[in-house]
């Protein structure tokens, strides 16, 4: 039996600004909540009712899921997990493979390139702060159990970009550039993704060490972020050497 | 002055049974409204309020507009298209490049996927009966204009591919399969991408000539259906002769 606190509380949780000043957030949903128990992710509570059939901390009528859920038909399942900020490391974006998003700003889009970076084995995501937040059902629903496997930063990119574009290739994706098929082969190495609907921004741009471009063929005006990362992945992982 | 019925009519066009039986089409919003006027789209009616400064057929109050829409906030501008089913050409599949979407039912990836074949210039695409309405709000806002530059068809992917599988190579996209970097130039070819939930059906998969799969470095178990069309298509037109 839960009170109406607690069950408040979890649903305040869907509320950015609780996120931050609890350090928690809340998933719903058997299928996502499987894929990131499957992914190895220590939750700190998993309330289910009688049709959950995985692990829980706390049993829930469901009267009680309903009224903690966001949803017009509750899940059987909602969980609870702290928001860990990883330090990026001393190396700084210098060391592997990074995809930085510059203000992507669609939930699906951040969530989708998650999953990107994990298929193709990059080494990290950095998110510049005005990024869709990375802790909403939203991204990580469309991050298909990525979010528990991909390292993931919060940084501003401007600074962290300068700090590795003497030493380390940064790929920037816009409509002019260097022919993407055309990439060199890079152990080391940055792809910015900029925002939907105004691109890189200029702090970030001065940042750039080459501007590329996938080939048009027709009239379609640019790519969705996630294709056009997703493109540019698959370029620099068909030449890598090794 | 808009009489009750009138706005009941364009209200009821949102939804897709309304839709077929009447042949036309509705689409809300400033931003997808030009873009698909820019696109040379023929509307049937326009409907502005004041706030709308583009071409109108009708005009309208705030007080119609939120009546006749469907979003909490009204846009300015509500469109009415005509539906036209498309035949397909006498030679079917055969010539040129045709995006085939075996049962792909997010709207958002259906319109991504039209935005895709647009920008490497396919020829068609080509939607299976139980794809997400082509004339729905979702599909056309993530499409970015090229719902009205693609040649679009809905047929019924296994009787038509049957027809081109001996003639016309039919790549169908999984995860086991031929690298997508060795796949060889084709002037004429179908792509096929199943459902993001079962992938493709038995029927269609009996017609598929060459299984193709994205080489994967990682631990995401698959790449969206939009990402992984988009990958194909880099590849195939990166090795296309001429």
């Amino acid at each position: 039996m839960l009170t109406k606190a607690e069950l408040q509380r979890l649903r305040a949780l869907r509320e950015k600004k609780t996120r931050e000043s609890v350090g928690c957030f809340v998933i719903e949903g058997e299928k996502v909540v499987r894929e990131l128990l499957a992914a190895g992710f220590a939750f700190e509570e998993i309330y289910g009712t009688d049709q959950w059939t995985g692990t829980r901390t706390h049993a829930m009528t469901h009267a009680e899921m309903a009224k903690a859920s966001h949803f017009p038909t509750p899940s059987p399942v909602l969980a609870v997990g702290r928001i860990r900020r990883r330090p990026l490391p001393d190396s700084g974006l210098s060391k592997g493979l990074t995809l930085a998003l510059d203000g992507v700003q669609d939930p699906g889009n951040v969530g989708t390139l998650l999953r990107i970076a994990d298929w193709f084995a990059l080494d990290r995501v950095v998110l510049s702060p005005d990024c869709a937040d990375l802790f909403s059902q939203k991204v990580i629903n469309a991050s298909k159990g990525s979010f528990a496997r991909v390292p993931v930063h919060s940084a501003p990119l401007d600074a962290v970009l300068a700090r590795v574009a003497t030493t380390t290739p940064v790929f920037g994706c816009d409509l002019v550039g260097e022919d993407v098929h055309t990439l060199v082969p890079a152990k080391d190495a940055v792809i910015v993704i900029g925002s939907e609907g105004r691109g890189m921004s200029l702090a970030v741009k001065r940042c750039i060490s080459q501007f590329i471009t996938i080939p048009r063929y027709g009239n379609a005006e640019s790519l969705n972020a996630s294709v056009a990362a997703a493109i540019v992945c698959d370029n620099l992982r068909r030449i890598r050497p090794g």
